[in-house]
């Protein structure tokens, strides 16, 4: 492998290890696995997910979707508010695939059933305390009157219930992310026991990689929907819903400046590579640790060498003396990054420690 | 024009004006213009500085330096610390164009000469309190055997010395701002002065946006490489160096959701299409302000209204209740970004206000 400049590089084992790990606690669980593409993004992978037997996705735009449905996936699941100013395209996707869009609120279902030809799947997501997006689980008159619109409407057909409990990346450990994901979970539920007795059964759905990594107790949950695992991160390690070993990708950046002075490199890696995520890590505020590279991948974070700041292009990163002095200018070294979506989503490929190359969307 | 997705708008007027201003003002100055294109990375836009009698720029990296010169430019300064693992580019664009490079060390120096069969020109960085790259300017020994070795050398040509005063980004106003330029400008002065008798004529190049709008004296300055301001962004004019009218692009982002409750709407708008640069305004931290869209462009920033935070394809909007009461699901709304070089980056095409679609890189 041969490498000239920034590359994210892919630990293929490891990748397939998260997905293994992930469909067999699904299994276990009695859940079905739809796994979020948004973080891989790449239909090469997508493959993998097929092996372990997963037959329905989830992604993040339209555009998203048709590329997977051009790789054959047959249902899939649009997790954002659908944006009805976008009907051809939905349109186009209804004809080929099994479609679910989140519909939240009124305009947008009478706006889809008046245009619609064929019939769509739908969830409506519930802000359960994460308060992003989706009606608020106590707003049971507006959901009341979604319900009642799908019901009577010919081409949107009610499937159930989404909430994603993002406040999951806001706490640490296995104890106090299954507490917000049991409390995400009962208010889902909560809300399904009011309405199925007069709307039916409906399914209820969470994403979260913490929580779909670490939960043990998924009853009432039916479907999960999480992304991040495919690869984690160092955001995914600090929360405690994987280890540094399980971190799939690694962006090797070749080491342009050596200053021993500021106990400091320069590498070529910056926000066009990383995006600007940051980690508060004890006392500071990193974009990334370093570890060596060699030609079986990467090894672990070592102590006290992380990605201090980056510019456009540039990334400063923070060294040991012993670090410092081992390397030389042209030398590269790898960075786990913080999160590792939105720098799969700059990065627009991969590259295998076999040397192939996997692009993505 | 006709919009259904989340789409950078460019207003081509205030794009003209803000390239003016700095041509104008380089004229002035009797500094050379050698504007940074990595804000805008686009062909198109590049045009119009040709039409201002721009004949010299600066990229990034030593692709986006191929892609402006298949357009025609003719010098091109890489202002990145040189990476030797890229021979073959370096070689090919060393034929084509009048290639300069920042060569900070003497492994990069040597390598280079021993590979190079045409000559380049050479830019060393040093680095004048900003800590990112380039060498310590009070480090005499360390560039005396640099300019040792380029004089020697049959195909390093030395241009000259360069520092980026990144550190104006960290204060406010004209009068802090030109007295980092000043201490910058002075600083490379002194290496040249040290220098030159033995080495001959030496320029003098700077480079960020926020100096080379406000300062007023570029004595000592020989060449001016300034990016951001073709298009400024809320950083710009938190800093000062721009006022919110000279912003001249804007993300249009169609509401999705709309919850009066929490004072908020939904936007389809997040990290990959902003990048996520965060600005501390006030007691907020924010990542983009609210404008109003019309048919001749946009409005001026509504109080209140900022972009409260991002995840990978939402982006939640504070707004005031009367704003909130004005919109409806599928309205758009414009967003003036924190940082307008990773949004245009991420983004990859512009519309302008006429509804031309201009790629860039």
């Amino acid at each position: 492998m041969k490498l000239s400049e920034p590359t994210l590089l892919l630990d293929e084992d490891k990748c397939r290890n998260n997905i293994a790990f992930m469909a067999d606690k699904a299994r276990q669980q009695g859940v079905a696995l739809h796994p979020h593409f948004k973080t891989h993004q790449s239909q090469a992978i997508g493959e993998w997910f097929a092996e372990e037997g997963v037959k329905a996705i989830t992604v993040s735009s339209l555009r998203m979707a048709a590329y997977f449905a051009d790789d054959g996936w047959e249902e899939i699941t649009v997790a954002f508010p659908v944006n009805v100013l976008r009907m051809k395209i939905i349109k186009d996707l209804s004809k080929r695939i099994r479609l679910n869009l989140f519909v939240n609120n009124l305009e947008s279902a009478q706006y889809l059933e008046s245009k619609l030809k064929r019939p769509i799947g739908v969830f409506t997501e519930i802000d359960t305390g994460y308060h992003r997006s989706g009606v608020d689980y106590q707003s049971r008159i507006e959901i009341a009157k979604l319900l009642e619109f799908f019901k009577s409407s010919s081409h949107l057909q009610f499937q159930g219930f989404y909430a994603h409990a993002g406040h999951t990346y806001q706490v640490q450990g296995k104890e106090a992310v299954s507490k917000i994901h049991r409390d995400v979970a009962d208010k889902l539920n909560a809300v399904r026991e009011h309405f199925s007795p007069d709307y039916g059964a409906m399914k209820v759905a969470v994403g979260d990689t913490p929580s779909c990594s670490l939960a043990d107790d998924f009853s009432g949950v039916d479907i999960i929907r999480p992304g991040n695992f495919v690869f984690y991160d160092l955001v995914q390690a600090h929360i405690g819903a994987c280890t540094t070993e399980d971190i799939a990708v690694c962006m090797a950046c070749p080491v342009v400046e050596i200053h021993p002075e500021r106990g400091e490199v320069l590498v070529h890696g910056g926000a066009v590579h990383f995006s600007k995520d940051a980690l508060q890590d004890g006392d500071q505020q990193i974009y990334g640790k370093m570890v060596h590279l060699h030609n079986k991948g990467w090894g672990e974070p070592l102590q006290g060498c992380y990605m201090k700041s980056l510019s456009q292009e540039h990334g400063i990163v923070k060294l040991s003396p012993e670090v410092i002095d081992s390397l030389k200018v042209g030398d590269w070294i790898g960075i786990l990054p913080v999160h590792s979506c939105l720098t799969a989503n700059l990065m627009g490929s991969y590259c295998t420690l076999s040397g192939h190359l996997l692009e993505s969307m």
